[in-house]
């Protein structure tokens, strides 16, 4: 799959080509990481593919295996670096998921600290067997 | 970096082994995908790897990074196939972040749906240029 070309109008194009200055924590051939300027929690980093794709299901999965050979070390590096007893990874997709910037990016999200004021909200339901068995269906022909 | 061996007091152990039963919708080499039974939202899917980690940081990037291979396909299915917007991916450590099931697990969760009753509240602050360089210093250090 071609490497998608950076978009003019994305943040984190401009961070990622250098127009933009950022509080840099890691860069390597595919990715890049730095602060949050907008800190939910102390520590709160982003780790980013230099390509540009708006949303995870439209990244290849090779960048993101990429990105996921970085992103263990470098949360232990955030979370250690903070003293944070927890953390969470979050990547949001579309609007209606809280993503603001469209260039995708994994939120590190220290917890557990003063300053840490990150939270959510989980009412969980129960899975009843004949729903299952139609998502099973569903989800899996479109992976097939 | 030889493969951790299976908790016996894990669940999501016992689920890869097979002696718990799930709503399997992926299963490849290192990694399983299956249905959450407590669903947040319709299609609420996680995605583990087989190897036991408790945390994301203890895991080997190499393992993170199969995992990385599967996440955008998987999650593009189930957005997809619930017809959702959009999404969040969602992955927690230590209980101080919500971690219940001490395996690593990668939340895909729908929203935008009705059932999805997934929030999340960020309240945001500044990041100060001297904080900034303190937090760089001391998280590339651990890095190096």
């Amino acid at each position: 799959m071609p490497t998608p070309p950076p978009d003019p109008d994305c943040i984190f194009c401009r961070i990622v080509a250098g127009d933009i200055p950022c509080h840099k924590l890691h860069k390597d051939e595919h990715t890049l990481a730095f602060l949050d300027i907008n800190p939910t929690a102390p520590g709160h980093t982003l780790l980013i593919p230099k390509a540009h794709n708006a949303r995870l299901d439209e990244m290849p999965g090779e960048t993101m295996a990429k990105l996921g050979a970085v992103l263990p070390r470098l949360a232990g590096a955030v979370a250690g670096a903070v003293g944070a007893p927890g953390y969470n990874i979050l990547q949001n997709n579309g609007a209606e998921a809280g993503q603001a910037v469209f260039h995708v990016h994994f939120h590190i999200i220290p917890r557990g600290l003063p300053g840490s004021d990150f939270r959510f909200d989980w009412p969980a339901g129960k899975l009843e067997s004949d729903a299952a068995a139609d998502l099973i269906a569903r989800i899996t022909s479109r992976l097939a």
